[in-house]
């Protein structure tokens, strides 16, 4: 592929469409791989919202779909987000026509990634979506062509800006999950309907999407274990910090002798590991390789400047012609990462009680845990002002998880228990 | 480019070399792209060296131009080292082919880059170099492919694993620069000639291909700054601690308005920086980008292992057929960055003292900087243990390094002095 120029059409016209567009605008000749770059075509929901880019100069479509088919455009751009739907359907009609796809939409590669794929390869249209993970941060790029001479171990991380924005300020300012996130949607931090980033959906759909490319499977959003950070009392942060932790929402894909586990859940993460110290909206990745050992790489991992820029970058790949499966393997031959039964894998584990104060209660909780064949790390227990009951935590040393699930369970059945007892995962990562 | 083998000739088989072989050996299908490599011909300068890797399956060359010239390879890897010599005439000889070429060589890079790179892009022949900078941590990846969508403000970072380690292990154990230095070199961490360590070069060459990746132009290793950490003293490491920061061989490019100064030198580094904690033979680095904000990465920056995983991306890379530069424009229009002259630079210092006890002294030291116009920020008089004299030590704002530098000469004459003053620069990244 060697053109002059190189017309986008750009589908969805949020802050990130504005910014690519302002970007092309102001370097055409931005890719070294040289052309030009020039936006012709434009679909968005409403052609009369206001915008932080002027977009009279294209040509305007209702329908993302025929933007996708137009000729008037070499790459097709989709920054309208969404599984189903209008995205779907435009990027599978770009793809039919053999037209490059650069996509920021990480729900759908997380979802029909596979399909997708087979669809790229068999029209021979190179389908990229850097701006999926991590925004401007080349999570995807590093896992999929920088370390593909080492085999990949693990890649663990946080993922989501919002949740660590949400967590860290509940952390530094003592206020509640429900404040601080009212707080982040009128800031524009968290969406009105916050259920895709705060219960970890958002980085369910990031993490399935680089174990794909990190172990060669085909990426099944399906088999990840989502859990989010709702759940979290400023109570647990407090607790942990007293313990040398700090919560973040954690995700992860590791493999083990029987499978790769990929999951995100809120973990205890010591205070001098590197992602304790991830702060506000930032992401950060640790990727493990067995020849390279860890890299790790933090950033900015959304907004409209980064995300955009990823975008670009991939419109530079498209432009220097690089012909790679979408995947690690070709489509076709793309088998979902064999999972790893949840009850196998081995942990450790924060256990917070609420007890009535009353003798001989941490007794039967240590009772309990040693019956259950747990035992315990680290013990706390601590008047908190303005809780009803006593808090009791503990830290258990490594153990298998499904046996740590029944030692709660049989705690739960403690008499003295004022609530269900509250478990989260220590980090091993 | 789209073959089913590709044959690989490797000259140079140190431990990367071997770990190249090994690595393709155990997994000849790792390109993502697809097609078998396979390792044909090999070069070094002993055919009897005993090796990390069985080279007997493999043609011998005793010469390796006559390998990079041999019709049996596809591919020519060099990892011999050296700006001169073979290595330059062996990957000459491959270019001039139209060959691809894959090399570690930092030192070639810096000082024949934009001549290779004229003679690769007229022949149609990638040249790349992963695994000449930070080992397999991606950074020229980073550098030249991901963030092309955004304008690079600054690349800065650890750059020299050598002499981190031996900076990491005076500050833990409290030995001097000598001491740890012998102990290096008996753990084969750091060469028997350990100029091009700790004389800083090695870093010059990565920070001078990284500027030129960065900021679009050719590489210039003569107008690169250059100061290594021989010089530095256990003393100064304490009384930096004492002051909040650890001393560090930093590497820097970073845009102006007039120019790029790129530059290595030992610089203090505030304890809660994330450079600061970059411990032992790791290398970091951060990348700033107008748009995206701070990248910051962390790895092992040498080593067979991640040095040849490197090199196999690379390979990769030349498997997947992207035609791009060598450096970010056409090689034939690489031009030197401007330089930004020495004293125009604003920088902050650390000024170490050594005086007789006698009264008056912080007077006339203070009263030298007042004169040359630069404003103490800190000031620190400590007596230390078996110093002969009484060590001051000062930090200053922000000033002209120009002005800092004449108000150090003005200093130097004051009687009080025991030795000459050590002026160290406080990193501003």
């Amino acid at each position: 592929m060697s053109r002059s120029q190189w017309r986008l059409g750009v589908a969805g016209l949020g802050t990130v469409g504005a910014g690519l567009i302002n970007l092309v605008g102001e370097r055409p000749e931005f890719a070294p791989a040289g052309g030009v770059c020039l936006v012709t075509g434009v679909s968005a929901r409403s052609r009369s919202a206001s915008r932080a880019a002027d977009v009279s100069r294209f040509t305007w479509f209702d329908d993302p779909v025929a933007l996708a088919a137009s000729p008037d455009n070499d790459i097709f751009v989709e920054l309208i987000g969404g599984a189903e739907g209008p995205a779907k359907a435009a990027v599978e009609t770009a793809l039919r026509l053999g037209k490059p796809v650069v996509t920021a939409n990480k729900a759908l590669i997380a979802t029909h990634g596979q399909a997708l794929a087979v669809l790229a390869e068999a029209h021979g249209a190179p389908l990229l979506f850097e701006a999926a993970v991590m925004g401007g941060t080349p999570a995807v790029k590093m896992v999929r062509e920088a370390l593909v001479g080492d085999e990949i171990v693990a890649v663990a991380g946080i993922l989501n800006g919002t949740c660590n924005y949400i967590l860290s300020q509940m952390d530094s300012s003592g206020r509640s999950f429900a404040d601080v996130l009212s707080e982040a949607q009128a800031l524009g931090y968290a969406e009105a309907d916050p259920t895709t980033d705060v219960g970890g959906f958002d980085a369910g759909h990031k993490i399935t999407i680089l174990a794909a490319l990190a172990f060669g499977g085909a990426p099944t959003l399906e088999t990840a274990e989502i859990d989010g950070i709702a759940d979290i009392d400023l109570l647990d942060l407090r607790l942990a910090k007293d313990l040398g932790y700090r919560i973040k929402l954690v995700a992860s894909a590791i493999r083990s002798p029987t499978g790769v586990s990929v999951r995100v859940h809120p973990a205890l993460i010591a205070l001098d590991h590197p992602l304790a110290r991830v702060d506000g909206a930032l992401n950060a990745l640790f990727i493990e390789g067995r020849k390279t050992g860890r890299i790790f790489v933090q950033g900015a991992g959304a907004g409209a400047g980064p995300t955009a820029a990823a975008a670009a970058a991939d419109i530079a790949d498209v432009m220097a012609g690089a012909r790679r499966p979408v995947f690690q393997l070709p489509a076709t031959r793309l088998k979902p990462l064999a999972t790893v039964a949840p009850g196998d894998a081995m942990g450790r584990a924060y256990v917070r009680l609420l007890v009535r104060d009353e003798p001989g209660v941490i007794a039967s909780v240590s009772e309990t845990l040693a019956e259950a064949g747990v035992s315990i790390d680290s013990f706390l227990q601590k008047p908190v002002e303005g809780a009803s009951g006593v808090p009791i935590v503990l830290t258990t040393h490594v153990a298998p998880e499904a046996t740590i699930a029944a030692a709660v369970t049989a705690m739960a059945a403690l008499p003295t228990l004022l609530t269900p007892p509250r478990v989260i995962r220590i980090a091993r990562i």
